[in-house]
């Protein structure tokens, strides 16, 4: 049986994949009065005197929405609420699998920016975090900013800096192997959507100067037709040189390229016209922006993707667990740039210099280090 | 250590109640590419082609709601969101242990009814049911017709319907002791919130032809002032004789007195005003409307209440996840008035003839066949 197949027998049998279950069991009248009447008012009367108690009594403090509007999902598209069901629930699984955080998947009905905003603002008190997940750009970018400002929980859209936090992790210990500074380096990413404009973003936090941004029009310069309001944002603070030309013009002479775009969208003779010491990321799911065996042959020295089967297998799973994790252990009302930057410097610093290799840059999906070391990074520098 | 410390140290102990869990171990890639990427594309492909597929492949079959916006919670009254928590997972923990049920707290940082609405319409898609909670009346019975004209999935208001079931059930019970017949009962309901409408509308679909309701203002009629819409749609088919006075005059005479209002309401001279064997539920928790010993010393037969440490404890817990269990399993698309009166039949049911006592009117609330019993015949009466 092939894994598709695999799958789809899997989603069936088990009828899906979360399951809600008390934490202790509820077998006599002793144990209902506890956990709900007449003993579950103590609780609640101490919670209506000061709110921040909820913390202690309610599940709030480990339990993340995982919230979509099925807009943007994998590779497949805006394929609605019901079809995105199965991927949010995997995502409440890996939260619970790799940091111990309780997840529920709430797929909305709604497409409309100010509705999703309304909507999870109003069901934000029972939950101690939200993950925004597959909301297509440039709504998602309003709708994250909008809602970080009014609610006093961490908001995440994980297809934003997820990602970026593991580009970014795969980058720093690129670096360490090719001996190139991050000042000099020509960066092209190929995707202007959530993905690409956060990888920007957090690269140009990290420090990185010379940022290309491409898309279907090509470089994206102040004078590309037809973007949308986040992607002029960032024409005003990448391609400085305010460069025209498609992504094969971009890609001559680039250090880094890092595809979030689409299948087979690089040729070889596009790799083999960057850098010496060049790194690819083809990031494209499940097929890539051009295969690691190619890119290699046309001269890329580190070739990573989002993909298990290949090696440097650069993963959100890497990141989202020990982030959240880390804001809800440290009561963080925020996820902040200062601790996106840390999670991706402890999760490159997981891969010992001495085991570093153009072949292995980052670290497992399964290391079991992984969660508590970003989350550890991630504590230490919340905001007070 | 009494029951109110407990309450209070096990919620602190284990920081809430409620756990999500992967149904199946996600150890290793191969794992993690069937539940997550790039595996969990198949179902939702084909969930994209046909939505309804969602009940096979994600949790929605098997997964309730339960909403409140922390207007009416418990005999605290409007403690809000944060509060009411507390009591949603209790509800939650529940539904998956008297019935298998997946059930997922949702507590609203709004208590206007068009947001409420809303709020719920936009998370309806991951859901199988709505378990609405606590809401104040008279906003729970909009909220509530509103989202069952709206949405495909079981809506149901557990403190209306649910409070109804168990009340008729024990009434049911009650009249097979007594003899008496529903056509000739004369029958008080103290309390025209949520519950007592609720239980009068159910009382009258069962057949009972002379209901009574009141509230602070006495007997409610045609000339009550101050009546909410549903209180005043309610004089149309209750009080058909337009009486007047007060509580104490409703039951001068009558068989059946149901309270769902206040601790100590009714005092021993109104008990000993009922008709002979009489039948008193007196449902104010945790301080009934009148304890059980002095409405027995008082003349009435059968006595009824919410509390687990008296006979005959009239609680919620034997109808909602039955009811919820042959609603999904059934895929009904409401829970109709037939399939509430099939839940109570059911339910009295489970007490045999030969043991109907005056102390034994109600299954206990840990009765092994309880959701079961309950959930094949709501499923036989599914409106097809």
């Amino acid at each position: 049986m092939d894994l598709k197949e695999k799958a789809i027998l899997m989603h069936k049998k088990w009828n899906g994949k979360l399951d809600t279950v008390s934490k202790f069991p509820i077998k006599t009248s002793e144990d209902l009065a506890v956990a709900y009447t007449p003993g579950v008012a103590e609780p609640c009367k101490l919670i209506a005197e000061d709110p921040s108690l909820a913390y202690t009594y309610t599940i709030k403090s480990n339990t993340v929405a995982v919230v979509s509007d099925g807009s943007a999902v994998l590779g497949l598209g805006n394929i609605g609420p019901y079809a995105a069901m199965p991927v949010m629930e995997g995502k409440c699984v890996l939260f619970k699998e790799f940091a111990g955080i309780n997840a529920v998947p709430i797929c909305l009905d709604t497409q409309d920016t100010e509705e999703i905003i309304r909507t999870v603002k109003s069901i934000a008190p029972g939950f101690g975090g939200i993950n925004l997940e597959d909301i297509s750009a440039p709504r998602c970018f309003e709708i994250e900013s909008r809602l970080k400002e009014m609610l006093d929980i961490p908001v995440f859209h994980d297809d934003q800096h997820g990602t970026a936090i593991v580009v970014l992790a795969g980058i720093i210990n690129s670096l360490k192997i090719t001996g190139k500074k991050k000042e000099d380096c020509r960066v092209v990413i190929n995707g202007a959507g959530s993905a690409g404009i956060a990888i920007a973003r957090l690269l140009l936090s990290y420090g990185f100067l010379h940022l290309t941004l491409c898309d279907r029009q090509g470089i994206l310069g102040k004078d590309t037709k037809d973007l949308n309001w986040m992607q002029l944002e960032m024409t005003k603070v990448t391609n400085l040189s305010n460069a025209c030309g498609t992504l094969a013009d971009a890609m001559k002479g680039a250090d880094i390229f890092i595809g979030v775009s689409a299948p087979g969208i690089v040729t070889p003779q596009m790799a083999s016209s960057m850098q010496k010491d060049a790194v690819l990321f083809a990031m494209a799911n499940p097929v890539p922006e051009i295969m690691p065996d190619a890119a290699k042959a046309a001269g890329v020295r580190i070739v990573g993707t989002g993909r298990s089967d290949f090696p440097n297998q650069v993963n959100n799973v890497a990141a989202f667990p020990g982030i959240f994790k880390g804001a809800l252990e440290g009561h963080a009302k925020q996820i902040t740039e200062e601790m996106k930057l840390a999670a991706a410097k402890a999760i490159a610093g997981l891969v010992p210099e001495e085991q570093l290799s153009d072949e292995h840059i980052m670290p497992q999906a399964f290391d079991p280090r992984m969660a508590k070391a970003v989350s550890e990074a991630v504590k230490e520098h919340i905001a007070r």
